[in-house]
Protein backbone atom coordinates (compact mmCIF):
# COMPACT_ATOMS: atom_id res chain seq x y z
CA UNK A 1 0.00 0.00 0.00
CA UNK A 2 0.75 3.69 -0.68
CA UNK A 3 1.09 6.12 2.43
CA UNK A 4 -2.06 7.78 2.03
CA UNK A 5 -5.31 6.13 1.40
CA UNK A 6 -7.97 7.82 -0.45
CA UNK A 7 -11.75 7.37 0.01
CA UNK A 8 -14.29 6.78 -2.44
CA UNK A 9 -18.15 6.48 -1.31
CA UNK A 10 -19.49 3.55 -1.83
CA UNK A 11 -22.37 4.77 -3.42
CA UNK A 12 -19.77 6.58 -6.47
CA UNK A 13 -18.47 3.39 -7.11
CA UNK A 14 -19.26 3.16 -11.14
CA UNK A 15 -19.41 0.53 -13.58
CA UNK A 16 -16.45 -0.92 -15.32
CA UNK A 17 -14.37 -0.79 -12.30
CA UNK A 18 -14.05 3.16 -11.73
CA UNK A 19 -13.96 5.18 -8.65
CA UNK A 20 -14.73 8.87 -8.32
CA UNK A 21 -12.53 10.84 -5.77
CA UNK A 22 -14.68 14.06 -4.63
CA UNK A 23 -14.41 16.96 -2.75
CA UNK A 24 -11.91 17.23 0.19
CA UNK A 25 -10.73 13.62 -0.91
CA UNK A 26 -10.15 15.12 -4.76
CA UNK A 27 -8.34 17.95 -3.04
CA UNK A 28 -5.77 16.19 -1.24
CA UNK A 29 -5.11 13.96 -3.58
CA UNK A 30 -5.24 16.15 -6.94
CA UNK A 31 -4.04 19.35 -5.38
CA UNK A 32 -1.96 18.92 -2.45
CA UNK A 33 0.22 15.68 -3.14
CA UNK A 34 -0.44 16.93 -6.95
CA UNK A 35 -1.21 13.03 -8.58
CA UNK A 36 -2.55 13.74 -11.85
CA UNK A 37 -3.75 11.13 -14.60
CA UNK A 38 -1.48 7.87 -14.95
CA UNK A 39 -0.77 7.88 -10.81
CA UNK A 40 -1.65 4.98 -8.74
CA UNK A 41 -3.31 5.54 -5.97
CA UNK A 42 -4.50 3.61 -2.82
CA UNK A 43 -8.78 3.83 -2.39
CA UNK A 44 -11.02 2.80 0.38
CA UNK A 45 -14.77 2.59 0.36
CA UNK A 46 -15.08 2.79 4.63
CA UNK A 47 -16.65 -0.26 4.86
CA UNK A 48 -13.66 -2.74 4.12
CA UNK A 49 -12.85 -2.95 1.01
CA UNK A 50 -9.58 -1.46 -0.50
CA UNK A 51 -7.86 -1.33 -4.25
CA UNK A 52 -5.15 0.13 -6.20
CA UNK A 53 -6.22 2.17 -8.57
CA UNK A 54 -5.05 4.75 -11.43
CA UNK A 55 -5.95 8.11 -12.00
CA UNK A 56 -7.66 8.22 -15.74
CA UNK A 57 -9.81 11.39 -15.59
CA UNK A 58 -9.34 14.90 -13.68
CA UNK A 59 -12.11 17.52 -13.72
CA UNK A 60 -11.98 20.54 -11.45
CA UNK A 61 -14.06 19.02 -8.43
CA UNK A 62 -13.63 15.19 -9.52
CA UNK A 63 -11.73 12.60 -10.52
CA UNK A 64 -12.45 9.33 -12.26
CA UNK A 65 -9.66 6.54 -11.15
CA UNK A 66 -9.95 2.81 -12.96
CA UNK A 67 -9.31 -0.50 -10.45
CA UNK A 68 -6.14 -1.89 -11.33
CA UNK A 69 -6.24 -4.52 -8.62
CA UNK A 70 -8.55 -5.44 -5.55
CA UNK A 71 -6.45 -5.66 -1.90
CA UNK A 72 -8.14 -8.40 0.50
CA UNK A 73 -10.73 -6.85 2.45
CA UNK A 74 -9.83 -5.83 5.81
CA UNK A 75 -11.41 -8.42 8.60
CA UNK A 76 -14.01 -6.60 10.97
CA UNK A 77 -12.67 -7.10 14.24
CA UNK A 78 -15.15 -8.98 16.37
CA UNK A 79 -17.08 -8.02 18.35
CA UNK A 80 -18.54 -4.71 16.39
CA UNK A 81 -18.93 -2.08 18.74
CA UNK A 82 -22.10 0.53 19.09
CA UNK A 83 -21.22 3.23 21.15
CA UNK A 84 -24.14 5.57 22.79
CA UNK A 85 -23.10 8.79 24.30
CA UNK A 86 -24.93 11.47 26.14
CA UNK A 87 -24.23 14.50 23.71
CA UNK A 88 -21.52 16.89 24.52
CA UNK A 89 -20.08 19.79 23.95
CA UNK A 90 -18.26 20.13 20.34
CA UNK A 91 -14.45 19.31 21.52
CA UNK A 92 -15.60 16.29 23.96
CA UNK A 93 -17.58 15.10 20.87
CA UNK A 94 -15.02 15.40 18.37
CA UNK A 95 -12.25 13.20 20.84
CA UNK A 96 -14.86 10.74 20.90
CA UNK A 97 -15.22 10.27 17.03
CA UNK A 98 -11.56 10.31 16.48
CA UNK A 99 -10.82 8.10 18.82
CA UNK A 100 -14.00 5.30 18.78
CA UNK A 101 -13.43 5.50 14.79
CA UNK A 102 -9.70 4.33 15.54
CA UNK A 103 -10.99 1.71 17.60
CA UNK A 104 -13.29 0.69 15.07
CA UNK A 105 -16.81 1.56 16.60
CA UNK A 106 -19.16 0.28 13.69
CA UNK A 107 -21.56 3.14 15.06
CA UNK A 108 -21.18 5.98 17.02
CA UNK A 109 -24.79 7.50 18.36
CA UNK A 110 -24.98 10.86 20.27
CA UNK A 111 -28.28 10.63 22.33
CA UNK A 112 -29.86 13.78 23.72
CA UNK A 113 -29.96 13.12 27.42
CA UNK A 114 -32.25 14.83 30.28
CA UNK A 115 -28.07 16.04 31.26
CA UNK A 116 -27.01 16.92 27.73
CA UNK A 117 -26.26 20.33 27.34
CA UNK A 118 -27.60 20.38 23.77
CA UNK A 119 -29.50 18.04 21.23
CA UNK A 120 -27.96 18.20 17.64
CA UNK A 121 -24.14 17.81 15.96
CA UNK A 122 -22.41 18.89 13.12
CA UNK A 123 -23.03 15.00 11.43
CA UNK A 124 -20.92 16.03 8.03
CA UNK A 125 -18.14 17.85 10.12
CA UNK A 126 -17.63 15.15 12.69
CA UNK A 127 -17.85 12.68 9.30
CA UNK A 128 -15.25 14.83 7.97
CA UNK A 129 -13.16 13.66 11.44
CA UNK A 130 -13.87 10.20 11.64
CA UNK A 131 -12.50 9.79 8.09
CA UNK A 132 -9.12 11.43 8.41
CA UNK A 133 -8.87 9.28 11.88
CA UNK A 134 -9.12 6.26 9.60
CA UNK A 135 -7.21 7.22 7.59
CA UNK A 136 -4.44 7.75 9.90
CA UNK A 137 -4.73 4.63 11.46
CA UNK A 138 -4.93 2.54 8.20
CA UNK A 139 -8.41 1.69 10.09
CA UNK A 140 -10.38 0.35 6.31
CA UNK A 141 -14.28 1.00 7.96
CA UNK A 142 -16.32 4.55 8.99
CA UNK A 143 -18.52 4.09 11.30
CA UNK A 144 -21.83 5.37 11.03
CA UNK A 145 -22.48 8.80 13.00
CA UNK A 146 -25.88 8.86 13.79
CA UNK A 147 -28.10 11.43 16.48
CA UNK A 148 -31.01 8.93 18.62
CA UNK A 149 -33.57 9.22 20.86
CA UNK A 150 -33.09 6.98 23.85
CA UNK A 151 -36.01 4.84 22.03
CA UNK A 152 -33.96 4.81 18.61
CA UNK A 153 -30.87 3.85 20.60
CA UNK A 154 -32.54 0.81 22.44
CA UNK A 155 -34.51 -0.24 19.26
CA UNK A 156 -31.33 -0.11 17.20
CA UNK A 157 -29.77 -2.71 20.05
CA UNK A 158 -32.69 -4.77 20.54
CA UNK A 159 -31.02 -7.87 18.73
CA UNK A 160 -27.60 -6.81 20.40
CA UNK A 161 -26.37 -9.85 22.54
CA UNK A 162 -24.45 -7.66 24.85
CA UNK A 163 -25.09 -4.37 26.45
CA UNK A 164 -23.46 -2.29 28.61
CA UNK A 165 -24.24 0.65 30.89
CA UNK A 166 -21.12 2.53 32.47
CA UNK A 167 -22.05 3.15 35.86
CA UNK A 168 -19.73 4.18 38.49
CA UNK A 169 -21.48 2.44 40.77
CA UNK A 170 -21.87 -0.84 38.46
CA UNK A 171 -21.56 -4.36 40.27
CA UNK A 172 -19.15 -5.83 37.53
CA UNK A 173 -16.29 -4.73 36.27
CA UNK A 174 -15.64 -5.43 32.06
CA UNK A 175 -13.32 -8.32 32.83
CA UNK A 176 -16.01 -10.15 34.80
CA UNK A 177 -18.14 -10.36 32.42
CA UNK A 178 -18.36 -13.57 30.74
CA UNK A 179 -19.78 -13.39 27.48
CA UNK A 180 -17.97 -10.00 26.41
CA UNK A 181 -15.70 -13.21 24.58
CA UNK A 182 -17.89 -14.86 22.24
CA UNK A 183 -20.45 -11.90 21.49
CA UNK A 184 -20.41 -10.94 17.92
CA UNK A 185 -21.96 -7.26 19.14
CA UNK A 186 -21.38 -5.32 21.73
CA UNK A 187 -23.50 -2.00 22.64
CA UNK A 188 -21.87 0.40 25.28
CA UNK A 189 -23.97 3.56 26.93
CA UNK A 190 -21.79 6.60 28.46
CA UNK A 191 -23.81 8.97 29.98
CA UNK A 192 -23.28 12.72 29.43
CA UNK A 193 -21.66 15.12 32.06
CA UNK A 194 -23.91 14.91 35.13
CA UNK A 195 -24.29 11.14 34.17
CA UNK A 196 -27.58 9.77 32.69
CA UNK A 197 -30.33 10.39 34.65
CA UNK A 198 -32.03 7.46 37.15
CA UNK A 199 -35.23 7.11 34.46
CA UNK A 200 -32.70 7.12 31.27
CA UNK A 201 -30.95 4.17 33.59
CA UNK A 202 -33.87 2.29 34.37
CA UNK A 203 -35.62 2.51 30.19
CA UNK A 204 -31.62 1.08 29.31
CA UNK A 205 -32.07 -1.42 31.91
CA UNK A 206 -35.48 -2.91 30.83
CA UNK A 207 -33.85 -2.88 27.56
CA UNK A 208 -31.16 -5.40 28.80
CA UNK A 209 -28.25 -3.20 29.35
CA UNK A 210 -26.09 -4.60 32.34
CA UNK A 211 -24.48 -1.56 34.43
CA UNK A 212 -21.03 -1.98 34.57
CA UNK A 213 -17.90 -0.66 36.81
CA UNK A 214 -15.28 0.72 34.03
CA UNK A 215 -12.73 2.46 36.59
CA UNK A 216 -13.03 2.73 40.42
CA UNK A 217 -13.70 6.62 40.11
CA UNK A 218 -15.00 8.87 38.13
CA UNK A 219 -13.83 9.48 34.08
CA UNK A 220 -14.70 12.45 31.95
CA UNK A 221 -17.15 10.99 29.73
CA UNK A 222 -14.65 11.56 26.87
CA UNK A 223 -12.29 9.16 28.77
CA UNK A 224 -15.09 6.78 29.62
CA UNK A 225 -15.71 6.38 26.24
CA UNK A 226 -12.62 5.48 24.79
CA UNK A 227 -11.95 3.36 28.25
CA UNK A 228 -14.65 0.73 27.74
CA UNK A 229 -14.00 0.70 23.90
CA UNK A 230 -10.13 0.06 24.61
CA UNK A 231 -11.70 -2.38 27.31
CA UNK A 232 -13.18 -4.37 25.24
CA UNK A 233 -10.95 -4.56 22.26
CA UNK A 234 -8.29 -5.57 24.74
CA UNK A 235 -10.44 -8.43 26.25
CA UNK A 236 -11.43 -9.76 22.95
CA UNK A 237 -7.93 -9.26 21.23
CA UNK A 238 -6.26 -12.60 19.95
CA UNK B 1 -16.97 14.39 51.11
CA UNK B 2 -17.86 18.23 49.94
CA UNK B 3 -18.41 18.90 45.84
CA UNK B 4 -14.58 20.13 45.79
CA UNK B 5 -11.13 19.06 47.05
CA UNK B 6 -8.54 21.40 47.44
CA UNK B 7 -4.94 20.42 47.18
CA UNK B 8 -2.41 20.76 49.98
CA UNK B 9 1.14 20.19 48.90
CA UNK B 10 2.98 17.13 51.83
CA UNK B 11 5.74 19.65 52.53
CA UNK B 12 2.96 22.26 53.85
CA UNK B 13 1.37 20.51 56.47
CA UNK B 14 2.44 22.03 59.30
CA UNK B 15 3.25 21.13 63.29
CA UNK B 16 -0.49 21.54 65.20
CA UNK B 17 -2.36 19.93 62.15
CA UNK B 18 -2.05 22.68 60.18
CA UNK B 19 -2.94 22.91 56.41
CA UNK B 20 -2.10 25.95 53.76
CA UNK B 21 -3.76 26.65 50.36
CA UNK B 22 -1.23 28.52 47.86
CA UNK B 23 -1.84 30.28 44.71
CA UNK B 24 -4.83 28.77 42.36
CA UNK B 25 -6.31 26.30 44.89
CA UNK B 26 -6.04 29.73 47.57
CA UNK B 27 -7.52 31.55 44.90
CA UNK B 28 -9.92 29.32 43.77
CA UNK B 29 -11.17 28.28 47.20
CA UNK B 30 -11.34 31.59 48.87
CA UNK B 31 -11.96 34.16 46.00
CA UNK B 32 -13.94 31.84 43.24
CA UNK B 33 -16.02 30.47 46.00
CA UNK B 34 -15.71 32.38 48.48
CA UNK B 35 -14.89 30.02 51.43
CA UNK B 36 -14.05 32.20 54.57
CA UNK B 37 -12.80 31.95 58.26
CA UNK B 38 -15.04 28.93 59.87
CA UNK B 39 -15.97 27.24 56.84
CA UNK B 40 -14.98 23.59 56.71
CA UNK B 41 -13.19 22.03 52.86
CA UNK B 42 -11.59 19.12 52.21
CA UNK B 43 -8.28 18.96 51.36
CA UNK B 44 -5.57 15.96 49.91
CA UNK B 45 -2.48 15.88 48.92
CA UNK B 46 -2.08 14.19 46.47
CA UNK B 47 -0.33 11.06 48.07
CA UNK B 48 -3.75 9.27 48.90
CA UNK B 49 -4.40 11.49 51.97
CA UNK B 50 -7.52 13.56 52.65
CA UNK B 51 -8.80 15.61 55.30
CA UNK B 52 -11.95 17.75 56.19
CA UNK B 53 -10.01 20.85 57.47
CA UNK B 54 -11.27 24.38 58.96
CA UNK B 55 -10.29 27.79 57.89
CA UNK B 56 -8.40 29.45 60.27
CA UNK B 57 -6.30 32.63 58.96
CA UNK B 58 -6.69 34.32 55.66
CA UNK B 59 -3.68 35.87 53.96
CA UNK B 60 -3.69 37.52 50.65
CA UNK B 61 -2.23 34.51 48.99
CA UNK B 62 -2.59 31.97 50.93
CA UNK B 63 -5.09 30.39 54.12
CA UNK B 64 -4.35 28.18 56.91
CA UNK B 65 -6.87 25.66 57.43
CA UNK B 66 -6.93 23.08 60.76
CA UNK B 67 -7.47 19.57 60.71
CA UNK B 68 -10.80 18.40 61.53
CA UNK B 69 -10.40 14.70 60.68
CA UNK B 70 -8.59 12.93 58.44
CA UNK B 71 -10.41 10.96 56.24
CA UNK B 72 -9.80 7.10 55.58
CA UNK B 73 -6.49 6.95 52.39
CA UNK B 74 -7.70 6.22 49.03
CA UNK B 75 -6.26 2.97 48.23
CA UNK B 76 -3.62 3.08 45.87
CA UNK B 77 -4.95 1.00 42.41
CA UNK B 78 -2.27 -2.28 41.67
CA UNK B 79 -0.69 -2.36 39.51
CA UNK B 80 0.85 0.93 39.75
CA UNK B 81 1.66 2.02 36.35
CA UNK B 82 4.64 4.13 34.97
CA UNK B 83 4.09 5.74 31.33
CA UNK B 84 6.86 6.72 29.71
CA UNK B 85 6.34 8.16 26.31
CA UNK B 86 8.42 9.59 23.23
CA UNK B 87 8.00 13.83 23.85
CA UNK B 88 5.08 14.94 21.37
CA UNK B 89 3.31 18.71 20.70
CA UNK B 90 2.23 20.42 23.37
CA UNK B 91 -1.81 19.59 23.41
CA UNK B 92 -0.75 16.06 22.86
CA UNK B 93 0.79 15.80 25.83
CA UNK B 94 -1.78 17.82 27.77
CA UNK B 95 -4.18 14.99 26.57
CA UNK B 96 -1.39 12.15 28.10
CA UNK B 97 -1.15 13.93 31.34
CA UNK B 98 -4.94 14.64 31.99
CA UNK B 99 -5.87 10.76 30.65
CA UNK B 100 -3.15 8.86 32.35
CA UNK B 101 -3.67 11.47 35.92
CA UNK B 102 -7.76 9.94 35.71
CA UNK B 103 -6.30 6.62 35.16
CA UNK B 104 -4.06 6.97 37.88
CA UNK B 105 -0.47 6.26 36.42
CA UNK B 106 1.92 7.35 39.39
CA UNK B 107 4.86 8.45 37.09
CA UNK B 108 4.53 9.92 33.51
CA UNK B 109 7.82 10.46 32.01
CA UNK B 110 8.29 12.19 28.83
CA UNK B 111 11.22 11.06 26.79
CA UNK B 112 13.32 13.21 24.20
CA UNK B 113 13.47 10.33 21.46
CA UNK B 114 15.31 10.28 18.14
CA UNK B 115 11.67 10.80 16.49
CA UNK B 116 10.42 13.29 18.92
CA UNK B 117 10.38 17.19 18.11
CA UNK B 118 11.16 18.79 20.92
CA UNK B 119 13.15 17.76 24.79
CA UNK B 120 11.52 20.03 26.81
CA UNK B 121 8.12 19.83 28.16
CA UNK B 122 6.35 22.76 30.74
CA UNK B 123 6.05 20.58 33.71
CA UNK B 124 4.38 23.60 36.28
CA UNK B 125 1.63 23.77 33.46
CA UNK B 126 1.36 19.82 33.27
CA UNK B 127 1.28 19.64 37.19
CA UNK B 128 -1.96 22.21 37.30
CA UNK B 129 -3.38 19.72 34.67
CA UNK B 130 -2.75 16.99 36.57
CA UNK B 131 -4.29 18.36 39.59
CA UNK B 132 -7.34 19.71 37.75
CA UNK B 133 -8.07 15.95 36.44
CA UNK B 134 -7.19 14.47 40.25
CA UNK B 135 -9.73 16.60 41.41
CA UNK B 136 -12.16 16.12 38.66
CA UNK B 137 -11.97 12.32 38.80
CA UNK B 138 -11.76 11.91 42.78
CA UNK B 139 -8.33 10.47 42.34
CA UNK B 140 -6.37 11.43 45.54
CA UNK B 141 -3.08 10.30 43.89
CA UNK B 142 -1.37 12.73 41.86
CA UNK B 143 1.65 11.19 38.94
CA UNK B 144 5.03 12.36 39.12
CA UNK B 145 5.55 14.45 35.77
CA UNK B 146 9.36 13.71 34.30
CA UNK B 147 11.20 14.25 31.45
CA UNK B 148 14.00 11.61 31.20
CA UNK B 149 16.40 10.55 28.96
CA UNK B 150 15.92 6.77 27.77
CA UNK B 151 19.03 5.61 30.08
CA UNK B 152 17.31 7.33 33.06
CA UNK B 153 13.89 5.94 32.02
CA UNK B 154 15.46 2.99 31.69
CA UNK B 155 17.00 3.11 34.51
CA UNK B 156 14.35 4.16 36.81
CA UNK B 157 12.47 0.77 35.98
CA UNK B 158 15.13 -1.41 36.43
CA UNK B 159 13.10 -3.41 39.60
CA UNK B 160 10.11 -3.14 37.68
CA UNK B 161 8.45 -6.34 37.48
CA UNK B 162 6.52 -6.18 34.25
CA UNK B 163 7.90 -4.05 31.08
CA UNK B 164 5.82 -3.87 28.16
CA UNK B 165 6.85 -1.59 24.58
CA UNK B 166 3.61 -1.03 22.38
CA UNK B 167 5.11 -2.15 19.21
CA UNK B 168 2.19 -2.93 16.51
CA UNK B 169 4.00 -5.94 15.04
CA UNK B 170 4.22 -7.56 18.82
CA UNK B 171 3.70 -11.06 18.91
CA UNK B 172 1.46 -10.54 22.32
CA UNK B 173 -1.48 -9.02 23.13
CA UNK B 174 -2.17 -7.42 26.83
CA UNK B 175 -4.80 -9.88 27.51
CA UNK B 176 -2.13 -12.65 27.12
CA UNK B 177 0.85 -11.48 29.31
CA UNK B 178 0.39 -13.85 32.17
CA UNK B 179 1.45 -11.60 34.71
CA UNK B 180 -0.39 -8.76 33.83
CA UNK B 181 -2.52 -9.76 37.41
CA UNK B 182 0.12 -10.14 39.74
CA UNK B 183 2.73 -7.47 38.92
CA UNK B 184 2.47 -4.92 41.77
CA UNK B 185 4.48 -2.27 39.23
CA UNK B 186 3.66 -2.43 35.35
CA UNK B 187 6.19 0.01 33.10
CA UNK B 188 4.59 0.76 29.66
CA UNK B 189 6.46 3.09 26.82
CA UNK B 190 4.82 4.38 24.00
CA UNK B 191 6.79 5.58 21.24
CA UNK B 192 6.69 9.34 19.60
CA UNK B 193 4.63 10.12 16.56
CA UNK B 194 7.27 7.77 13.86
CA UNK B 195 7.71 5.08 16.18
CA UNK B 196 10.87 4.66 18.58
CA UNK B 197 13.86 4.24 16.17
CA UNK B 198 15.43 0.53 16.09
CA UNK B 199 18.30 1.51 18.69
CA UNK B 200 15.70 2.59 20.96
CA UNK B 201 14.10 -0.32 20.75
CA UNK B 202 17.07 -2.37 21.09
CA UNK B 203 17.90 -0.37 23.86
CA UNK B 204 14.47 -1.33 25.74
CA UNK B 205 14.44 -4.76 25.01
CA UNK B 206 18.00 -5.34 26.42
CA UNK B 207 16.66 -3.36 29.53
CA UNK B 208 13.31 -6.23 29.71
CA UNK B 209 10.93 -4.46 27.94
CA UNK B 210 8.21 -7.02 26.06
CA UNK B 211 7.26 -5.80 22.95
CA UNK B 212 2.88 -6.13 23.07
CA UNK B 213 0.57 -5.34 20.06
CA UNK B 214 -2.04 -3.42 21.90
CA UNK B 215 -4.16 -3.01 18.82
CA UNK B 216 -4.28 -4.25 15.27
CA UNK B 217 -3.97 -1.05 13.55
CA UNK B 218 -1.81 1.89 14.05
CA UNK B 219 -2.95 4.32 16.62
CA UNK B 220 -2.02 7.75 17.67
CA UNK B 221 0.15 8.04 20.07
CA UNK B 222 -1.96 10.10 22.58
CA UNK B 223 -4.59 7.23 22.14
CA UNK B 224 -2.26 4.29 22.24
CA UNK B 225 -0.89 5.52 25.68
CA UNK B 226 -4.87 6.02 27.15
CA UNK B 227 -5.68 2.28 25.53
CA UNK B 228 -2.45 0.78 27.24
CA UNK B 229 -3.42 2.31 30.48
CA UNK B 230 -6.84 1.74 30.21
CA UNK B 231 -6.02 -1.98 28.93
CA UNK B 232 -3.83 -2.73 32.48
CA UNK B 233 -6.99 -1.55 34.56
CA UNK B 234 -8.99 -3.38 33.03
CA UNK B 235 -7.49 -6.54 32.55
CA UNK B 236 -6.38 -6.10 36.65
CA UNK B 237 -9.92 -4.97 38.23
CA UNK B 238 -11.78 -6.91 40.77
Amino acid sequence: MHAYQFYSAPEKELPGELLVLEDDEFRHCCRVLRKTIGDEIDVFDGKGRRWTARIEAMGKASAECKIIKECAPQPRLKPSLLLGVGILKTNQIDEIVVNATALEASVIAFLPTVHSIKNRINKPRLEKLALTAAKQSGQAYLPQILVLSMAEWLQLNSAVELKLIAEQKGSVTMNQIKNIKTAGQVAVMIGPEGGFDSAEIQQARQAGFIKVNIFPYRLRTELAAVTSLAAIRTLTAN
